[in-house]
């Protein structure tokens, strides 16, 4: 019996490097289902209209996105798996088209800044500004010009049918961003075997002096390590802040279970995003 | 005798938001140096091609700017001041061209992303993405099309004398950068009078259980608030990381050299970016 096939929410075009954290997250058969913006994302799955979905949270250079950690405290939905994906840029053109011929290169104005030795070596080559990295590859599929590329993920290339010239464009080989799979509370999958969990929380305390401190003796007490921990002041309350916490461990250990407890007292406000293996 | 114009790079077209927080740290007299890249900016103080730099470090919606931490590590230059920019975008025409003609906007992409209700409510104007909101007023403003605007700060306006037709067009009024004045060390300027002093600072610790707690302790146990702190993984290394730290103080305090002097037998390296006085 052929099963069906999960289908996914992520914000951008069709070839968005969010759609490359679909395949690494859900392999090749989920279907990536497109939004133009994250709020669209979280609200088709909080309404069932995608069984999935996969957002960014933080980029190795740009730091946290901090509108998805607004979403999900809105939202209400499970963090159930991470990634960690590449960004690695592309030039892609239309079969036909050689190096030789380009002229013209269409990116987001991000991504052909990541490109900037490429562009020092080609200088005859213009850079031309674009909405969308997939959507730049999209357009010279469809309007086909003779002399046009486009800087893009090389997954985009294969779902517009257009053909990668060279790999690898990008200044910085460390630029990474990692993405969240998100489910609605109450779903059953299978859960994976792994060696380390992540959970992941918010909290907020006023911050009198050392209230920081008060609530990660919750974890340290515990010996329970932590993988990221981030203020995020409240505007409008300038000695109030939200706290992004990522922990080593599975929320239904009893050491988390006792930290958390710990940790509710002392904060005004915590919530449990999610439990999920640590991605590579 | 007429007082020499300070000079401060900052990254970006003339008119960018960043001129905006030039303005704002050093008034209006202060030139304001336009570079292409952060780097470019970084280099160009610690060169002493410009007495001063403006660089952006964190923003309400898209969190800090890792890049610039990273050059604050590499160039050793001081931070002497910050200042909170609201993101607030404007309608921006050639004199003569009215609302009633505006067919195309041109901007940068996160820009025109961030005006979705304006666009939403005017569905016969096209968005035109551009690589620059201020460099999208200087083009209409060269080329002087007919039915065109440009969505950029007002501060654009003023530079390359076009028009605001609208004020605001923003969906999130809450988006706010904050932006660092840096200087060379050593550097002799009047002290300012202030309340409230910050000192930033970056250190890194292995990950054993609880380090950032004992960390921490060298503040909290001296009744030093934190007004930010921010983990950052070190890639390559999976349980080494650096934490970026806010704290209320000026560094010459001895309480606050104390709990330096504490931190930095914790950590495996720790370095003072500067002390400035809280910003508005």
């Amino acid at each position: 019996m052929a099963r069906k096939r999960m289908r996914a929410g992520f914000q951008g075009e069709r070839g968005a490097f969010s759609q490359v954290a679909v395949q690494q997250l859900l392999g090749p058969d989920a279907e990536a289902v497109p939004f133009q913006r994250f709020d669209q994302v979280f609200s088709a799955l909080s309404r069932s209209e995608v069984e999935a979905a996969v957002i960014p949270i933080e980029n190795t250079l740009h730091g946290s996105v901090h509108e998805n950690y607004d979403h999900l405290l809105h939202f209400e939905l499970d963090i159930v798996a991470e990634t960690n994906v590449r960004i690695s840029h592309s030039l892609i053109a239309p079969p036909g088209v050689t190096f030789a011929r380009v002229k013209r290169v269409y990116s987001h104005p991000v991504a052909l800044n990541q490109c900037l030795q490429f562009f020092a070596a080609n200088p005859g080559i213009e850079r031309v500004p674009f909405y969308d990295t997939a959507g730049s590859v999209k357009t010279i599929m469809e309007e086909r010009p003779a002399d046009a590329a486009a800087i893009a993920s090389s997954v985009a290339a294969e779902i517009y049918g257009a053909k990668v010239l060279k790999r690898n464009l990008e200044d910085d080989p460390g630029n990474f961003t990692r993405f969240f799979l998100l489910r609605r509370p109450g779903h059953r999958t299978k859960q994976p075997v792994a060696r380390l969990w992540k959970t992941s929380l918010v909290f907020s305390t006023r911050n009198v002096p050392g209230s920081l401190f008060r609530s990660l003796s919750a974890f340290a007490l515990r010996d329970i390590d932590l993988m990221k921990i981030e203020s995020r002041p409240l505007r409008g309350k300038p000695w109030e802040y939200l706290f992004y916490v990522d922990l080593i461990g599975r929320v239904d250990d009893p050491k988390v279970q006792k930290a958390l407890g710990h940790l509710a007292e002392l904060a005004d406000f915590l919530r449990v995003l999610g439990c999920y293996p640590k991605g590579a």
